[in-house]
């Protein structure tokens, strides 16, 4: 069975050759998804949300042996099966990101740093709502944290803020 | 330009012809996802998560004359555009849903309630990891409370709870 899929726009980021593992709040540069006119319609009402999903199709990823298992950056030497990671190299390339919704002017929406490489094909937008995705008892799983400052580098990874 | 994804399990509900418009946590019934053999390895460590993001292809999708605009079933009169909706009338039919993982046994994950019907084809499994996923400042977009208890009934139907 085939699954066939078509891009509904485009991502725009200042990253041609080297994406961040994660999107980061504070990345320097421009960032925008820009939809094709005739989606236009479609974005009626996303103005309103704070947070957005996109999903995007990894088209840069390079051939992997084992596509089963990932070696997470945060890990160490830990090695997981790529269901219970966010690499990249998966069976099916789909990226995940949640961005905060900026602006949006015309056929693009500004929003704040993604990580994906430019010119990344946008496969759909979804609204990010509260209680519905925000699942405030939810865990870390395998990541271990050593100690409060370990979680705290964790957070500042995830917030891309200097550390 | 053409995107291919193909399956890499099936979703197991006991909805065959109705199926609701969110996960429900308390729906009856058993939910798991099959996950194929070849993928058995790319499980591992997910069983740690609290919550996992399941993609899916919108299999039964019905044809829709306008695709851009939606009628979310919990905004009355209301019209938006797709992309400030979950409406699975989508230019790129991907259902996204954050449900609670119960127990892997085998090539079975059990999980939460699921908005999906019997046999939807997967695409993709990802842990959702807190503070990464979880924004606790997210808001409601368009969707509007005339009341508290207006809001206490759209957490009773995300939640499933007779109401």
């Amino acid at each position: 069975m085939k699954i066939e899929f078509h891009p509904i726009g485009t991502i725009h980021t200042p990253y041609k050759k080297k994406a961040p593992f994660q999107p980061k709040s504070n990345d320097k540069g421009t960032f925008y998804l820009e939809i094709q006119e005739k989606y236009l319609t479609g974005l009626q009402g996303l103005e309103k949300f704070r947070y957005i999903y996109v999903l995007f199709f990894l088209d840069r990823i390079i051939h992997k042996e084992n596509i089963n298992i990932a070696h997470p950056p945060l890990g160490g030497d830990i090695k997981v099966g790529v269901f219970a990671s966010r690499s990249p190299h998966r069976p099916n390339p789909i990226g995940l990101s949640i961005v905060k919704l900026k602006k949006i002017e015309g056929n693009r929406i500004y929003t704040s740093g993604l990580d994906a490489f430019d010119n990344t094909p946008i496969l759909d937008i979804k609204p990010y709502i509260n209680d519905l995705d925000s699942k405030k008892d939810a865990n870390y799983g395998w990541i271990k944290f050593k100690n409060l400052d370990d979680k705290e580098h964790f957070m500042l990874h995830i917030k891309g803020l200097p550390h």
